[in-house]
């Protein structure tokens, strides 16, 4: 049961002799299309935060899964990392290499294989971004609801078990994906379950390897439930004189059962933030934003018992609308927030956290985490995706500042503790990777032990993207 | 990778000295509560199955979770299998002790620890069963919509993955725990999760450990996520003149979007079943039941734009009624059906199958299987969960007439190699216990060498629950 921790910091060193013998295979097989040079490698290390590029030490852009099943194999023979990479928009460093390896970049293998509009499903390869799948459905009426933000690729999705604004109707990607293919750390290809909307059949493989970063196998085609487009759609916005009160109408609303399809909390920072960036002239107070979707009927019932229950928690500004350039401009400014919120102080990096409490403690921890960061003179913007009890502050950050530094992961660190006493999680939807390695036996205790004993029996040798979870 | 599969029939023998060892010290350290009588050891080992009873040595009614453990720490020492025991109402030989050892019954661990209202989650031991569970609810306005029929209790039911009537809209147990306890094959106890809605820290050890039917450790608590009672409920009920025409209106109502909480499927075989054991009159035809959830309107809309779909598709008789007592009758009716079924043929044994398809497929799979059931001369009504694409047929057979035993084998074996040539599962809710052992690698093929892997690691000297699943 005691499986020794995989990819302890401590314990990694680089296997040079594996990657020259690695290296020289693969440039054999594949020529040209095996790169190594400094700026390819290092893009490929780098991702959307504060955490350093380890780069990896040569890069192929994968064209199917027999290719990518010959590169793991070849690393396999010489104990060589291999890291799979998707469009590097992840936060906790999952696409470094802390002791070099083999990045395989997964954009190219970007094909909608099938879509069974009958069974409201499809057939993905793994570099297929959301937009690109979203966009192919239009014209079917379907839509993959989940929505991380950033036009991530859905392997990549996939893999850390992304969520993001949809996930209080929608789920995760956990409840969204129907069945992958999967290359093990031994270059066999499996497939962990068959497209049918439910099964009983054995261990939950399709679970197992959803959020599993790429340390049990590299997935290369994912199967996933769609949903048909409402027949309306509304949005909603409200404000409201503090986060409390705003957190309060959350919770009624998830009690009172509106099937809301979106509902996201700004703080009075957040706005003013996105006032500037998207030019809007929001009031600058906190802020709840909220979609439905349904029947034209039903979206208008939903929005008005919304409405009361704002108004109750003392909400003003209610507004809806069913138009949807409204509706796109208020949700554009939502999922730009990452980059308006580093333009309140420019030059700056944001060490975004990502914990996830239960929703009657949610007023509690946001409260308590914004009181924090003014105590620390930390500059710490505020989103949320608070129907699930998600939330993301994001200190702004001198990185070359050592004193600021370590008051931002001292805040981190004071935050994931808080959310874990309160019966929540250090990540609700970023992942562990790098950056949250040191609360994940806070959290989960002896049950990291059988993290580390399921990784040791699918890759013994440790070689599939090392240093990231355990 | 490449793990032995564990509890393969020929290479399980019975471990005489560790029985004796561990009944020694049990019947020293639990007196009386460790039962070792004929009847409670074959009451232990009998489900509402066909699969013949394989008893245990011994039975323990467990009272806390430090008492499961101590129990699976003695037969951990003495390499003794352990099987835990819920309510007996599997499908699948689950509970069977093949080569013996100790089973531990966990109806006595029936308390609700905790209800949290405002989360829209509760906390339980996994002997409180769902009905208890949804009384103790309803005065808090909130239910638990799992339901497989039978009145299991909720380890049982997260330990095989089931699901039932509702899960068209509420999904399967997998969709609705958010965290576990579990003792683990050494002894130890870990939480797989924590209470908040969503997570991304680590492997997903609650879906790894839902359906594994106990193979992998003994579930002691569930987190579970709870619903609001809907404001308003709605059922239907419409016949067709085919179980064809009857599939086409539940592929139009699921691909249109409607949100039914529950769409059931009977032959005409069955609904005759059901009218003689339910004293109803319905027509002798298929017959789609339904069930809508949600406000006054909603539900109201809901069945009238089923109306206009069942017509389309030929349906007659389409009612609806929100009157609590007709919605009751005709939903007790629909649970009943197995006893019904089995009094189409009084002494005979119901030998459950449980395919789940691709909706697209549906109205295919259910015919031929109708028509290969009618040309091998058995009787097989068949009900569904046909939202889902699952459904279940039951042939009923004289268990001491070898010939209809081997027709009925074939027609089991015949059916499932269909479903998976049509992209479906063996088994959508029942599990794979010892009955579809068979069936699982031709379903799943490589994929279930890493979940012998898994077990493996986990559980080195299989010693939980063995010749299960794999």
């Amino acid at each position: 049961m005691r499986g020794k921790t995989m990819g302890d910091a401590l314990d990694m060193v680089r296997n040079e002799d594996g990657i020259a013998a690695v290296l020289g295979v693969l440039e054999q097989q594949f020529g040209e299309a095996c790169h190594t040079g400094q700026a390819v490698r290092a893009q490929h290390g780098h991702t959307t935060t504060w955490i350093p590029t380890q780069a990896p030490d040569a890069v192929i852009f994968a064209k199917s899964t027999e290719e990518v099943a010959a590169i793991v194999k070849i690393c396999a023979t010489h104990k060589v990392p291999v890291i799979a990479y998707g469009t590097g928009t992840s936060l906790e460093g999952h696409v470094n290499a802390p002791v070099g390896g083999v990045c395989i970049d997964m954009s190219e293998m970007n094909k909608i294989l099938a879509v069974h509009d009958q069974d409201l499903d499809c057939v993905v390869q793994p570099g297929v971004t959301r937009e690109q799948l979203n966009l192919h459905l239009r014209d079917q009426g379907l839509f993959f609801p989940i929505d991380p933000g950033a036009n991530a690729s859905l392997g990549g999705m996939a893999s850390t078990r992304a969520s993001g604004t949809n996930a209080v109707r929608y789920g995760t990607m956990k409840d969204n994906v129907l069945a992958l293919e999967v290359v093990l750390p031994s270059g066999e290809v499996i497939r962990t379950a068959s497209r049918a909307k439910k099964s009983s059949a054995g261990y939950d493989l399709t679970r197992l390897m959803i959020g599993a970063e790429g340390t049990l196998g590299i997935i290369t085609e994912i199967t996933l439930k769609l949903q048909g487009i409402p027949e309306a759609m509304s949005s909603a916005r409200c404000s409201f004189a503090s986060v409390d009160a705003a957190c309060q109408a959350v919770m009624a609303t998830i009690q009172y059962g509106i099937p809301v399809a979106r509902i996201e909390l700004l703080d009075a920072m957040s706005v003013k933030a996105a006032n500037a960036y998207s030019k809007l002239d929001l009031p600058e107070t906190p802020l709840l934003l909220l979609e439905f979707h349904g029947s034209e009927s039903g979206v208008a019932e939903q929005a008005e018992v919304f409405g009361a229950i704002a108004e109750d928690a003392g909400g003003t500004g209610f507004v809806w609308t069913t138009k949807p350039e409204d509706r796109t401009k208020l949700w554009q400014a939502r999922h730009d927030m990452y980059w308006a919120s580093l333009q309140l102080r420019p030059g700056a990096k944001g060490v975004s956290t990502d914990v996830c409490v239960p929703i009657s403690r949610l007023a509690e921890c946001v409260a308590a985490a914004s009181e924090k960061a003014a105590e620390l003179g930390l500059l710490a913007p505020v989103v949320g995706h608070v129907g699930d009890g998600n939330f993301h502050t994001l200190p702004l950050i001198d990185m070359e500042n050592a004193e600021e530094v370590a008051k931002a992961e001292g805040f981190v660190s004071w935050l994931n503790d808080l959310a874990i006493s309160m019966g929540g999680t250090c990540t609700g939807e970023h992942g562990i990777g790098q950056g949250k390695k040191p609360y994940l036996r806070k959290e989960l205790g002896g049950a990291v032990d059988v993290m580390a004993a399921v990784k040791a029996a699918i890759d013994p040798d440790g070689i599939m993207n090392p240093g990231k979870i355990l």
